[in-house]
């Protein structure tokens, strides 16, 4: 079960052909390249996945290719969508083709703690007992949610068994997440890992992120639970520039699709319109960052 | 074609049944109840139409509804996504299903001008040749769009043959719409009509308006279009009380449902989970302005 | 003190020279107006006021000229900074210069309950014990407020004796308050008066509202506590079209300065810039909803 | 001229004794401190520098004092404020106590290109001519400015000598503002030097950022400027994770005035209320960053 999970989540792409078609066969290609490099399960059509580009058979097309080729290693599927009947239909068909769970931020626009708690209320009642992932994003959904809110969410539905922790600072409401009494729930990080040990240190139970180099995050995540703190810390600051620079919101995302390419793990980079699109002085960039880390990672043996 | 449209164009609820189903029944009686209160068109599956509350199979059942019930009226069909590849798909749909156009406002979150611009070329390029009314709803959308970007729009894109102005003031907004060099589109404003006989003297073409009372709409535009301004003023005052009371966000679109159920164009007046519900002193107050406004009718003659 | 405030608190305009500068001596001329015209007390410094436009010693300026010149009648100041330093100066500059309290509205960007409560108790800390109307105005402020958070709000801080309701609906918000258990506070209501004989039958204790025709506001107020609730609404009806003319944001502003400038009751019309101006169609519109007005009211007698 | 700046402008904190008053001693230590660590201007009152908690005496005393203390180091003053004739007032104020010049952002709220023309138009009317940075810094003000609205204005007013940068991302904005034609401006750069190295290739004058190890920001600065672009990076990758530490928000303007205490550069940490303190978790995170950073530096020698 999700409340369960512990490891790396890797938050997936959705790989689009040169007409912005969607590329199945690179979604093959993106799980094994994601489980080789050490994923422990997927999170697929997040926000970083340009969920809210396809269509709802798109959805499903992309979800269930990816659940079929990570032959039974979790793979979480974001479900968020204005309209809560669209998203139980969703939910529906991904946890019969499979998921482990669906992942679930609230929309904009909900202003209080009683909006907040209404909306989740409607949300289970129609989608039922099904694993979640409730996902704190609030500069993404622009709707905010305290820790004791969570912590009332947690308490009223028992298909909460994860939280993903994107707020900013995400370690301070680590701390407080992790010290709500009742049910334990994982907790799971975003923010492209951009605080991963230190937020090791606060007691999570590992990342949920999209980077360009999932082998980082494994390793990260290993070496902290082993109890080797300096060297995840070591291992964390050499890819630190990179993730920094694929930390830029939905450009960053073009820039992680460039080099997932250039890694082999999918056919073309290219977003779905309307999206960023990379110029020559990007790439020259992507260039110097990719070398300066390939020296970095080599003087580090 | 839209840019002719003249007229009222009635913004029409979706009638739910009481388990929160679609009740297609009720879209039935609710065309006829508009037509027979002096509607032009219909444009369904906008906000007050509780549309982000549906499933695309949904939103395809009830529009057909209204395009079949209509029987050659003209109905716009509210195709609004933030998946732009979800908008081409139901602007499809009810193409073949014989709309007269689609509605589209764009997402929030276009922050300048050449952001709006890029949105509505991919719109475009994905949807062809189909009309639309563009909408600008900003207090609801979050982007704004001033009125030479409304402009370039037009000029870049010969399927906007309407505008649902609704941004605040509407009235002085319009007159800098109609006084835009180029094609000519037609205008109608939204805004629950809260200004529709001054609107109509700023030069719209008509209301594309929600009211629980839509003889109220289409007896100012005739009196307004004959030139008996002052006779269509005094009919929008008597009736300015309600459409105010009516005019309260989701609020009022409850409010409207209830006394669309007392005037027997609808079964149910309940709204699609999560959304508000009238108590009994919500009735009482429904109960004293209709009172009053029945008086008021009453001693006008 | 506040909490026994009943009746009709006029928010007031901030009169400018053509020039742009304070024009205090319409500032007599308007206090003069509002209470002739039967204001109970006076709302200065508002939104509507163009606070946020002056500086600390013009508002002081203001704040003092509409004080002295109200003789004991009680004059409400609105201090709401993004600065708690500089909104406790001059909190403690109007209280010596005989306010008889300040209204706080919270800034944007609070975005959890927790937030708000620590944010009132830097406030409450720093002014220390001065009558308080806090404001609601959550589309003005970007920061909400539910019912149960402003009841903790007025449980902590035995300053806060009012309440200025402006959330949407209004109405079921003041029924939620009202029913608050704990020490009573008055609750005044803003959106222009929008709601008036309905908020009056929700138990508020008055308007706190700006229009152009505070008589209006006073006879609704005194017809309602006499239990003429038939009248109240008969009066309010009448006014209805230019109330809701008025309440067009800031652009509403300059219409109401325009109609108190024709009426006498200030100097010059202007408001300061960056601002609205009104053009001649404007103006035309003006004199037609004027025209109208005194029509009704003839022929009501 | 600061059309001509070039270099490292560090943005101050504001240090507060224990009891939340203006603690002018460490303006002084804090100076020398900037200064010695290779500072070629400063930048006071900024978002970092807890401006908006000031009263406008407050505001003066603390801006003189940085002035008088940088012994003719340029210093620019941020003066955004809500109200502009309070900002104009502020400007008069510390150019005539030597400041080289202010830095304005707009406020929220403007939704077009229109309403940015304007809003400066009545800005520069107001002030007059005085040397101005264009901060732009959307996620903080909510206010988008898009490259050609940032060319008009440059091209509207003389003023505008240099441009503070800091969209996100910030890199692709820089290489087309650097391409526009007209009057060259300099370009600096904010969001906590985040992307500094990536900027000077872009071509950026310099940070005008803060740091509590301001000796980073000016040896990147020195090395790239030498065409050193690689040891550069190395220098600036070293600081990374605790820049990035610091990158959050207000809190992490918390983190840097604990670390700035431990320095030397200011007496006290605190932030004045309402604002983020830190706890033992948090004090123990610090250590263990600076003493990697330590020995990061050690190592490479």
């Amino acid at each position: 079960m999700l409340d369960q999970a512990r490891g790396v989540y890797i938050v997936a792409q959705t790989p689009f052909q040169e007409n912005g078609a969607i590329d199945l066969e690179s979604v093959d290609s993106l799980t094994d390249f994601y489980f080789s490099h050490g994923a422990n399960g997927l999170t697929v059509l997040g926000v970083a996945g340009e969920a809210n580009k396809l269509t709802p058979a798109e959805s499903l097309a992309v979800a269930s290719r990816f659940i079929a080729r990570a032959r039974n290693k979790p793979v979480v599927v974001g479900v968020s969508n204005s309209s809560v009947a669209q998203m139980a239909e969703l939910t529906g068909q991904v946890m019969d083709a499979g998921a482990a769970g669906v992942m679930i931020a609230p929309p904009g626009g909900l202003r209080t703690e009683q909006e907040v708690l209404s909306y989740f209320e409607a949300v289970f009642d129609r989608i039922g007992n099904v694993p979640t992932v409730l996902q704190d994003f609030p500069f993404s959904t622009g709707t905010w949610m305290s820790v004791p809110v969570i912590g009332q969410l947690i308490e009223r539905h028992p298909q909460i068994q994860a939280v993903k922790e994107e707020d900013l600072p995400s370690i301070t409401k680590i701390t407080k997440l992790r010290a709500l009494p009742g049910r334990r729930v994982a907790i799971l990080t975003g923010n492209n890992a951009m605080f991963l040990p230190l937020e090791m240190g606060r007691g999570i139970d590992g990342p949920m992120a999209g980077f360009s180099h999932p082998e980082m995050l494994s390793q990260v995540y290993a070496l902290y639970t082993a109890g080797r703190v300096d060297e995840a810390h070591a291992v964390f600051d050499r890819y630190l520039p990179l993730l920094s620079y694929e930390n830029q919101s939905q450009w960053g995302v073009a820039v992680r699709k460039e080099i997932m390419k250039r890694r082999g793990a999918i056919k073309h980079a290219g977003m779905r319109r309307p999206g960023p699109k990379l110029d020559a002085t990007d790439h020259a960039e992507i260039d110097l960052l990719l070398e300066r880390l390939k020296r970095t990672l080599a003087e580090a043996g």
